[in-house]
């Protein structure tokens, strides 16, 4: 059993070599839930989206989110009717989230929502929302708190991020299955995603952090810092503004607590001693996903981390 | 100054020929709102949909509602989530409704977002909801009562009808301009539309019968039905179901306390004298519209009947 703590398109990258490899019905992947937005009075859960249709083999993968094919027709004529439609939301991906709204107002939660969606799209791997509860990463810029997502797409990650907050993180429980697929699991991964706001989410939700310590599964973390930046987002602003090293060595001091193994790119092969002196062990070698071989091939190497 | 009485498609037809031949900002339109409806957390308002964008000029033709060309990937992926999808919802369409829905929530009347809506779409002539309060047709079957959009889409209108509720009738206001518009028009056109769903609505709403007996407006009406059938919808069920007869004759009686003049079909000239006798000019023509010329010719005889 195989558990993966996962954000968005890093994630999704990994995931996708990782499906290969394992079974599917073998692997429970935890996503962050701090990115969930409402628009147009729909509810969004940008990473579950993205994982899940990923790992249905229905992404754009060009784009990384949404629907492949998928068309904009319905945001095009919003902007025609004067909204900011700074959020990509495809006419295909749009039924996702008129689903997901209606079953929520029905009394559903954002966990049994993904099962259905799931089952509909023919996943055999379990994706746990890390709450079903409201929480809400918003960063402080100098303008003032915005949404995550308004800092990560509408403001394209410009603003200095002078700190980030987690609305409700002190209040929302893990979701069903949370805790007991990191307790369960024989190996988790925690996936190359930002390590402040969607792997830090999940952490400060109540009792995952603890459940990691606690386990008796290999903990395996991917670095999502090559070369001293992200391949992708805003992990090193963040980083920085935070107070953090921009660093494979910075992001395993994040996790040190509950980590036995780092995986580092080859491009940052000289911080293997200084991790290794951390206490865990290090394994070097190409985490750059650009074919679907660099991610069977980054999947196989964290098996064996 | 011009004003109609309209419901859906019957109505959109002739508004096209009329407006060939009126100026676009001389005529106002009361449209209907009983059959508004919330699916999906949306509310829509079909019937000023039909008539928005056929004056609009982008109306399916074919359809007789609806965005021309419209996709409807969204409302396809819907199914595949398991909903029902019986009501049409184009991915063009789909963002009036998100606009509306948003813009209800945020407080602003159905009257002020349809201005917005036909702003957009550089409509000239005024649409005016019926009212901004709640307002729903609901018909009895033998299965109980229903909304009237699922009697007449879902179901097919294969129900008979038991009885016609108007959930709100009692309660609800005129949206502002309504009852001026029929007081201070020269003509008053009751659009080809169902008597009892599209134009009784309308009729119900407080003061709008009261302001078409005392406007000095010529108030001129247009048979829906034609040789004993409506030529599309189930206002001969309707009629029939509720005790009134299914002709030109039975739809004047309807009207008669407000009618200064009545145009019905070439097919219908026997009923000329019986209806002439409840006091009304008529006038007998094609009202059957399938060409634009139909349309238009038909409009001609309604402003000079």
């Amino acid at each position: 059993l195989i558990t993966a703590l996962a954000g968005g398109i890093g994630a999704a990258r990994f995931l996708t070599g990782l499906t290969q490899i394992v079974e599917a019905d073998d692997l429970s992947v935890i996503v962050n839930t701090g990115d969930d937005i409402e628009l147009f009075g729909l509810h969004i859960s940008p990473d579950i989206d993205i994982i899940t249709y990923t790992l249905a083999g229905i992404v754009d993968e060009e784009k990384g989110w949404g629907v492949r094919d998928d068309t904009f027709c319905c945001l095009k004529m919003l902007r025609e009717f004067g909204e900011d439609t700074w959020f990509g939301l495809g006419d295909r991906d749009l039924a996702t989230h008129l689903y997901r709204t209606e079953r929520l107002k029905q009394g559903a939660t954002l966990l049994q929502i993904t099962d259905e969606v799931c089952s509909v799209l023919g996943l055999k791997s379990k994706i746990l929302p890390m709450s079903n509860d409201r929480f809400e990463t918003r960063i402080i810029t100098q303008d003032g708190s915005v949404h995550f997502e308004e800092y990560f797409v509408k403001r394209r990650c410009e603003d200095d991020v002078l700190g980030v907050e987690f609305v409700g993180a002190s209040s929302a429980e893990p979701a069903p299955g949370v805790i007991d697929a990191i307790l369960n699991a024989e190996l988790v991964v925690v996936c190359p995603s930002n390590p402040i706001v969607s792997i830090g989410t999940i952490l400060s939700v109540a009792g995952v952090r603890d459940a990691l310590k606690r386990t008796d599964a290999r903990v395996v973390g991917v670095s999502p810092i090559v070369a001293g930046a992200p391949l992708k987002g805003p992990a090193d602003k963040m980083l920085r503004g935070l107070g953090f090293e921009v660093s494979a060595y910075g992001v395993t001091k994040l996790y040190l607590d509950f980590l036995d193994a780092m995986v580092i790119d080859d491009r940052d092969a000289a911080l293997k001693g200084r991790i290794e002196q951390l206490g865990l062990s290090v394994t070097v070698t190409n985490t750059v996903m650009k074919s679907l071989l660099d991610k069977i091939s980054l999947a196989k190497i964290v098996l064996h981390s």
